[in-house]
């Protein structure tokens, strides 16, 4: 496995691979990876001749109140994870090579981003967007690899990607979580030891409102509130937003239909985290 | 030739051509194609083993109150004009084709399309770097041509290719003019006889300006003030700008120094058009 930080040796590398008519297989992250990282990386090599992970926590993404100066980082273990699951080849650039000072284009969409976390996260999605489309353009793989944990982001993605005509495949893959069904997440490594504990509330309150759902509960404003008043429940949860919407468009829906997507982000303490399931009816 | 409207239809062709090592060029037009747009497809000839032209009056670059409507087409010529000049494709989609309802993804860019003509058409640069990027998607070439005319459009092109890191080199070709100066353009369609002769005010001022360098004066304010009083002297004419940027940043200068770029545009009657020179120091 190799470890280039220059876009060119990454481009070089991919036709050499495309030349010999091998298929190629993405997996852009922000590092510090975990089982849900491995798990996309896995399914990449299982699908695809040649992998490529990249490592870059984006600035562009993150807001001025954010935590990029704190993001977790660890390239030799991140490494480690990356060839054990089957990596070719890691991306690990350089702000400076993904930025020049003078950098002044942007990817952005309305409608999807404006929701669920854009509502806290007002630029998020057009920094995930502009790199993402970089990303793309540098690796120039086959298909691109996501987790369903970040379920707007995986959205934004589907579409940007259609709208834009990027000539690549994306693959979502499921949340992979901890014994205790937290969601596997870099962000968990921010929490205290009580904090741990009261995190697991996320997913109980998810697991509520399915079953409520499955008992033919179909009225999205009773889902919510059973969700609502589990998380009030923990005293060290404080809610950012609980939604339900259609899967496709993200837009809010009244009724359980089709196929929803129901949403949560919760503050425990200082950290943000997300979860969420979909409900195909 | 071959003309198509199906975005696979050019996919699939040019991955052919791929496979069998051939490279490829493409100059993406509107159409009603002039001398301008013909020594595009020319000089992709020459650097191209096959070329591809497409033909796409794109919505999304035209303001509420602008000509998308009256918009002069003729594919019958255009085909003609493209074959003689040596394009092996045109793309000529339907909006449909190129545009879903729930289209929501934008490209665009800070600083290079705020002045010149971003000031008059503040919607113009998001819809030209969202269909261009498209495109390049689509037609994935080696190389692309722009028309040095567009300045501005050149400029904001080069400076998306590279920050979005797409994998094309981006060419600009020289202005080609009728012979009493008046760049090519397809708006001159719109003009009537006395408009016409009123429309080589813009070549000629620019000339003038030129002249004024040439001799020495380093001054813009001083070279503006040539070009706005010869304007001022023909009366079916309305400066909409006269402007001396730096070539690449497009920012104001104050004094001639290093590469800088004359640019004006001037309504004749009802129609707007656009006129440059560079020039090196």
């Amino acid at each position: 496995m190799r470890i280039v930080g220059k876009i060119n040796d990454v481009r070089n590398q991919v036709k050499e691979w495309k030349k010999q008519g091998l298929t190629v297989g993405f997996v852009p992250t922000m590092g510090y990876l975990h089982e849900g990282h491995e798990s996309l990386i896995k399914r990449a090599y299982e699908e695809n001749d040649k992998v490529v992970v990249s490592i870059f926590v984006n600035p562009m993404q993150f807001g001025p109140k954010e935590d990029l100066a704190s993001y977790p980082r660890d390239l030799k273990r991140d490494s480690e994870v990356c060839e054990k699951a089957g990596a070719d080849l890691i991306f690990h650039p350089e702000n400076e090579e993904m930025y020049f000072n003078d950098f002044s284009t942007f990817v952005d969409m309305n409608g999807l981003t404006k929701g669920l976390c854009g509502k806290s996260r007002p630029i998020h999605f057009r920094g995930v967007c502009t790199v993402v489309t970089k990303l793309f353009n540098i690796v120039a793989s086959d298909r691109a690899y996501f987790g369903e944990k970040d379920a707007q982001q995986l959205a934004v993605i589907k579409r940007m990607v259609r709208d834009l005509n990027i000539d690549i495949e994306i693959i979502g893959c499921p949340i992979i979580r901890e014994e205790d069904g937290l969601a596997k997440s870099s962000r968990n490594t921010y929490l205290s030891l009580e904090e741990r504990k009261a995190a697991t509330i996320l997913n109980k309150s998810l697991k509520l409102a399915k079953e409520k759902i499955q008992s033919g509960e179909r009225n999205a404003v009773n889902i919510i509130e059973v969700i609502e008043n589990n998380i009030k429940s923990e005293k060290l949860a404080k809610i950012d937003y609980i939604e339900i919407v259609d899967s496709n468009s993200l837009e809010e829906v009244k009724e359980i239909s089709k196929s929803i997507l129901v949403a949560i982000a919760v503050f425990i303490g200082k950290t943000r985290l997300i979860d969420n399931f979909t409900y195909e009816l």
